[in-house]
């Protein structure tokens, strides 16, 4: 069965698998279909418009049926775990479930008990793995490979899903990270980068990764945060124009437009924040798709509602 | 591409090929149908039964795909600005997105920034074209043309999304329109009817067009106001029977059964209250129909997901 | 026009009928599939995932087209009445409703005034049809017939939905019914079973079936209650080793774990609890099949939406 709850197991050919199956989705409409009918559940423990839209579209591209599952009027308020909810999921025919969860690591007990592939659209401040693929995509559809490609990613690293596992994917593929922000918000456990000034760093890369400060997890005063934030760390107009020719902008988003960059650059040449979005649907083809053929090889083996085990 | 944000800017001949449209799904269920999967949205930002459920049914019979959108899990909950919503929508494939917000006029400059197509399904106490276009639907299917037709218009039309547009339209077929009601929610804006008294109204008219009364729009006492309001200006059982022969009962529902009208006259021979709903299938069907064909002409042309500038 | 509010009013040659339905559907995906697309929507008026989600899949698996309802966002809110909630969604072409409610009974009046069928999901403490019927199902596939079981009905039998329903269905279909549990939880108005002790039961019966503690119901502190119950009412493993050769557990979940049975128990060998679940989609296929194809019958006979009668 496969799981995806973090890209720092996928091995490099793995990665390359992914991105060259999601852009054949999107060039030639091409690659895994399922034969029948296959059904998935989206459990959405926190908000979010981008990632649970883009998991509902590249569901409906594939010709699965969404079962709808509502948080709020689940039995997750009469205190029923993750576990049997999942299994209560499998039990009545869902085949895979996309879960994003402010917990960190939710996942690590269950990806063990449960007997449906968990395909991880976001933990607390941990792992955003499809974010995290979609970016690499971006990049390669870009500039055709990683090597010797310089990337910065700026801003809250020590708050980022993507920070710590883009920059270890980057730096396997070859590329050279810098790390750009705040002193107060640095990660000083991820190794796969070096920090440098954000002048500097938008002057010398190839791709400027920009994170999303998240409002909702700090405290300071928001207008405040804003103003200062744009101008000592922000892409603001006047540093977009020090840029090396060639060079692309990255964003998560949603976007804090004046903060994090300027309103103006959000849908400027060099911005692929849209793009972005687009290739998410074709990264979450890509995955969908691998967890279930991974339930397609499996289903005439094993039968998965009833994990038997002697009690006495 | 073809917004729907309000009926005032529709030529006569566009609202007649509308509901010639429209009339077209009812009977023969023909018309334009899709020629590969298309993506749809519904963005509510305020309560609906009706008008949601009406589009999602309007959108299967179309054999559209709705992407399912929740205000309340979503980025808009992150501050995310309307536009960007809808571009991430653009960019993730959607093409075309039907809209309920509390805001009035809250797609006037949207319009013109968007890359994909907005159906208004209703802006604060602004406009709700589809449900205009509807009523007009239902009169016409029962009396052919609109020309030399008797309409009142009866209830809080100051308050009222419809009130307007209905009389502005209903003047501009042929129609001639008048207003009756309480003194204090009379709309001097208004000028395409007027005001005569209510009993007056019920007498004369070919069509009893009734408005709600948005309670929760207004502060007084409401079981005060439900009884004086049916006894001074609701359509009692008593009025009821000075009706003309041959004249229709509207009302845009929901309804306050004994307030605007009396219990036992909601489903009554003269009433067009659930004809009216399931008109409103057949209006929705058309108006995205149009909508959709301007994105299908329009898709060799353009690529809708980055809209470049230079910066520099 | 096939309503299902209760199993009571159910004959046992309809009650077979059914569960030989279902199991055709489980065994060779054969039987009753709409000839064009039928629609339908599920009004959950209380939270449940289980429920919900089995109608959803069994829905799907029918190829129905369902038509999102969320009550939050109704005009429920804005005081419609069921009644006006139902004949609106079939205004609009929905062929049959799924309906869960807080009230008991609230299908009371509605069924025998709306113009589309009702299929209960529950209401109150009363009724839960579709539970009792997969029960049913998951004896009947264990041991081929009701005739001579015995079974054990235990825990809070005044709150349970299903304690009622199920003992009389399963002394209509043959089977002798005990009853076990705390004595301030007795239901003196349940005339289908014998009260015994929690011991005697487990040694003596066929199938030990559970019933959830619906602690959002009773005010008394949980940790407590949780911990003395299960010692003194609860499926522990020590009881668990004295059940009969071949005997099984049932329970319609959620599950409280270490509560009503110990958390090593819920997926042991002699527990169908996941099979039930399985089982509930079959049901609720054959149920909505029933329903569906009396306004298949009906379609060409009569006009649903437009009930006329004469006022004067």
């Amino acid at each position: 069965m496969k799981h995806l709850v973090t890209v720092s197991t996928l091995e490099v050919n793995e990665i390359l698998q992914i991105l060259s199956d999601a852009e054949n989705y999107r060039v030639n409409q091409r690659g895994w279909y399922p034969k029948e009918k296959m059904f998935v559940a989206n459990l959405f423990f926190e908000a979010s418009t981008r990632t649970r839209c883009s998991f509902e579209m590249a569901e409906q591209k594939l010709g699965l049926t969404t079962i709808p599952f509502e948080v709020t009027t689940s039995s997750v308020q009469k205190g029923e775990t993750l576990y049997d909810t999942i299994e209560t999921l499998a039990a009545i025919g869902v085949q895979s479930v996309v879960i994003r969860h402010p917990e960190d690591r939710y996942y690590e007990k269950l990806q063990e008990q449960v007997s449906i592939p968990i395909l991880n659209a976001g933990d607390g401040c941990g792992q955003h793995p499809t974010q995290c693929l979609l970016d690499l995509l971006t990049i390669q559809q870009e500039f055709g490979s990683f090597k010797g490609l310089k990337i910065a990613i700026m801003g809250d690293l020590r708050h980022s899903r993507v920070a710590r596992s883009n920059a270890e994917m980057l730096t396997k593929l070859g590329a050279t990270v810098y790390f750009a922000g705040p002193e107060e918000w640095r990660d000083e456990s991820n190794p796969y980068g070096t920090y440098i000034g954000v002048d500097e760093a938008i002057q010398t890369v190839d791709v400027v990764m920009l994170l999303r400060i998240q409002f909702e997890r700090h405290s300071k005063n928001h207008s405040t945060l804003e103003e200062e934030y744009h101008s000592r760390y922000g892409l603001t107009v006047e540093r977009e124009k020090s840029m090396k020719n060639g060079s692309i902008i990255l964003h998560p988003a949603p976007v804090n437009r004046g903060v994090e960059i300027a309103d103006e650059l959000v849908e400027c040449q060099r911005s692929r924040i849209f793009k972005q979005m687009e290739n998410g649907v074709y990264i979450r083809m890509a995955v969908l798709a691998r967890s279930l053929q991974s339930v397609e090889r499996g289903m005439n083996d094993e039968n998965n509602y009833q994990k038997c085990y002697m009690v006495n």
